[in-house]
């Protein structure tokens, strides 16, 4: 074995002034490489740190500085009075022989968890979506008309005059004042029954359906989803390893009866009462009293995912299953991200008063807590009026693009799609023409560059009629429009 | 049955307009509680929006908004021309014949998860931390030098400059340019060999080892830990459903053989090779390549916790374990809590690139995306140069505080604690006289306001000599001295 040191064995590359990479770099990553591959044997006695410098035309320190990392890191060993060696017995020949074996991308060994596989195989979206959006995403808010200054204008004062203490870790449960102004506007406006201890803050409602899931459901629970369903919700019930009991809806909403027939035992039910996600169904009275009835007979609980009530066009937002919940069976979900803005990420829970320590405690193991600076803003943006006034404005907007979209396919598309006004929520519902196929007809207006998801997609067993679902919130109006008319090139088309 | 309608019955407050609820709001609570607790029965019929208005001293308007209300919630039915009426059929009963038997708290009926039990059984603080840090709180930083207005300055900036389409949701995976600034930062720094394609961003570290515990592990696989143990990652890895192994440290770190012998086939090790936590011990090199060799020979995964690197006080930060893999064994994770301030709450994982896509889909389902102002201030923090510069003050910043903690530890309590210099870290470990208990000396330390852990309290198999664990990072000089001051009252009280 050669035993001396060799400045050719460790520099494939010369060193250089002009790469951008510092010299100290260079030389540490030369040296450890030739080492890791056995250019430079164990024992080697290295160079003095004075001849090194000399040959490599570098500042005496920057070798020192190598050697000494180098030492740290056990590619070196240091002997008194007698110089540096390359370390003795490492164990090299386990890194080398494997390389050739298992090449970067192998498959073979990639072992993943099954929860992890079911995450693969689900998705929000009928087809991923990666820019703003166009006609017709659903879920979208109008983003430019949200109100950027006041947001600005609230952070930077914000910024400069919380208690630095708000740089520290916060409260897994979430900013008190923000949990505080969260219970009385549900109090007010959604018909809520709660205190500001049992509010949670969460990273936006995908993160509360997760939270929700895995602190309820033990794997192998069984659990009621609506079909067609939020697959948001879908993913996080089979993360958490629940079994699904796809219940099917009427006119009044879910059917209890039959979520009785298809499971008996069921630990939990995901609902969306005020406007079902995504036929908008508005569950009936009786029906809410039935589900309530279930769960306090069978200790069960039930998530009730209020996604998009604030967007009511006629009267007020229906209250809350929560409101009439006298049990503490119900789980409150809220998100800000279809009210404010989508990339906030902040949205909160309200659960009973004997869950309140569970969920917290799991919250900090899961997250820790949603950054502060962020609740910080949105306190001060709900106390000054923002939130309210921005709600208001919203919801005039979106009342008017409904109302553009609907006149545009009744008068364009009759005879394809069926429109009907919603007083709520952020999509219609446009039934096709018997014979039409949904997911085929989406396919086609994909092609022509427009976003209209069968609702087919959001079903498991239920079998409805052919539908699209178009979004209209976040579209302006002459997209709207624009949408419709290569709506109907593509159905032109299909004539011939 | 009384069917005919009596104000008396339904205003058990008569409506007030000086308590700060609107009258809508009044009005239909009023009613509302009146028919859910049959003070008003099915069939009453409701007078005249006109003749009720009257009598309340409203506007009619608002009576009419309120029985419009109710009606959409079905609570009353409006039938034409014959007027208003409580709803009929509603099953009522359902609500009050349980509302006796199950009082509002009850725990009977309170199932939750195992894995909610886990966390709850968990914790990451000896004692929990409401307030600020006080000596010797470990893992804080000095927030007090955080540069705030360079934050807020970029952050005003950012939020009126940039695209409004980020206000719209972000990609799974993180913002590109920040997830390239993180590249390049770790492959500068860190030794990681990783392409910006392999960074994910996460909201923090915690929701990284959720994360990753989640997608690797599935329940019953075991999964090396530690011992003594980061709790968070204990916690992470218990919450996924993991059997732990709980491996044992020398002075060379981890110890793999006898890894493999407690346990043949786990899935994953939990390590934190560049400064152990709490012992702050540095994996040795011929012990991760032994780990690295095993990683490959089993198909197992390692997760590379480098928590605390940035603070090396001596030389250059020691290189990674993620650096020597050469077959994608290893999930590294980093954070920026600690090196800019807590409630930041974003981190990143290194992932092979065979599983970059199974984690952005869990990651998709699990949190959606972190928060994008934040990734966009955070960008530009890094890209000027301040992340950077900041890093190298608070590495003075601390190794200062160490000193001061130490040479006060040695001049004032000598009789009773062993402490020595280390070269990097966030705390120190205090090794207790032979005799006294750890769990003893923190509780009684406790009582005279000085927080410092006890090492047993993060160890689960292995019995270590008794040691107290003294963050002073987050901690200033002063308050240090203090504490030492008052650790030395306390063990001056155990002498009587």
């Amino acid at each position: 074995m050669k035993k001396k040191f060799d400045l050719e064995l460790f520099l494939n590359e010369p060193v250089s002034r002009k790469n951008g990479i510092s010299l100290f770099h260079q030389i540490y990553e030369g040296l450890r490489r030739a080492i890791l591959s056995k250019r430079l044997p164990s024992g080697v006695k290295m160079p003095s740190s004075r001849l090194l410098a000399k040959d490599l035309k570098v500042a005496r320190n920057t070798v020192m500085d190598v050697y000494d990392q180098l030492i740290a890191e056990g590619f070196l060993d240091s002997k008194a009075r007698t110089g540096t060696f390359v370390a003795e017995n490492l164990p090299l020949e386990l890194l080398e022989t494997k390389r050739a074996e298992n090449p970067a991308k192998s498959t073979i060994s990639r072992h993943i968890a099954k929860r992890a596989r079911v995450f693969g195989e689900t998705s929000f979206w009928f087809t991923p979506i990666k820019n703003a959006p166009r006609a017709f995403q659903m879920g979208f808010s109008a983003i430019d008309e949200f109100p950027i200054e006041i947001w600005a204008r609230i952070s930077s004062r914000k910024i400069r005059t919380m208690p630095r203490k708000q740089l520290d870790y916060g409260e897994a449960q979430g900013y008190p004042p923000l949990r505080e102004e969260i219970a009385k506007y549900l109090t007010a406006s959604r018909g809520v029954r709660c205190e500001t201890s049992q509010v949670i803050i969460i990273a936006g409602s995908q993160q509360g359906l997760d939270l929700i899931a895995r602190v309820l459901l033990d794997e192998g629970d069984e659990a009621w989803i609506e079909d067609p369903k939020y697959n948001g919700a879908k993913a996080a019930l089979l993360g958490a390893g629940a079994k699904l009991v796809h219940v099917p809806l009427d006119s009044e909403g879910l059917i209890v009866k039959k979520g009785e027939q298809l499971s008996k035992k069921a630990r939990l039910a995901y609902i969306t009462p005020s406007h079902q996600f995504p036929l908008g169904v508005v569950m009936s009275l009786p029906r809410r009293l039935e589900l309530l009835e279930w769960a306090n007979k069978n200790s069960a609980w039930i998530v009730e995912d209020d996604y998009d009530s604030e967007f009511r066009y006629e009267g007020k937002p229906l209250m809350t299953l929560q409101g009439l919940d006298n049990n503490n069976r119900v789980i409150y979900i809220g998100t800000f991200s279809k009210v404010l803005f989508p990339s906030l990420r902040l949205g909160y829970l309200v659960v009973p008063p004997d869950l309140v320590e569970d969920f917290t405690n799991a919250l900090s193991f899961i997250l820790f807590h949603a950054p502060m600076l962020e609740q910080l803003i949105l306190t001060d943006f709900i106390r000054e009026g923002h939130f309210g006034r921005h709600i208001r404005r919203m919801r005039n907007l979106y009342a008017e693009r409904q109302k553009v979209l609907i006149n545009a396919v009744k008068e364009n598309l009759e005879d394809f799609l069926k429109i009907e006004k919603d007083v709520a929520g952020m999509h219609a519902v446009a039934w096709l023409k018997k014979g039409l196929n949904d997911a085929e007809i989406a396919k086609k207006a994909l092609e022509q560059g427009v976003y209209a998801p069968p609702l087919s997609f959001y079903c498991t067993k239920v079998k409805l009629p052919d539908a699209l679902l178009l979004g209209y919130t976040g579209i302006a109006p002459a997209e709207i429009l624009a949408g419709v008319e290569r709506l109907k090139g593509m159905f032109k088309s299909l004539k011939v």
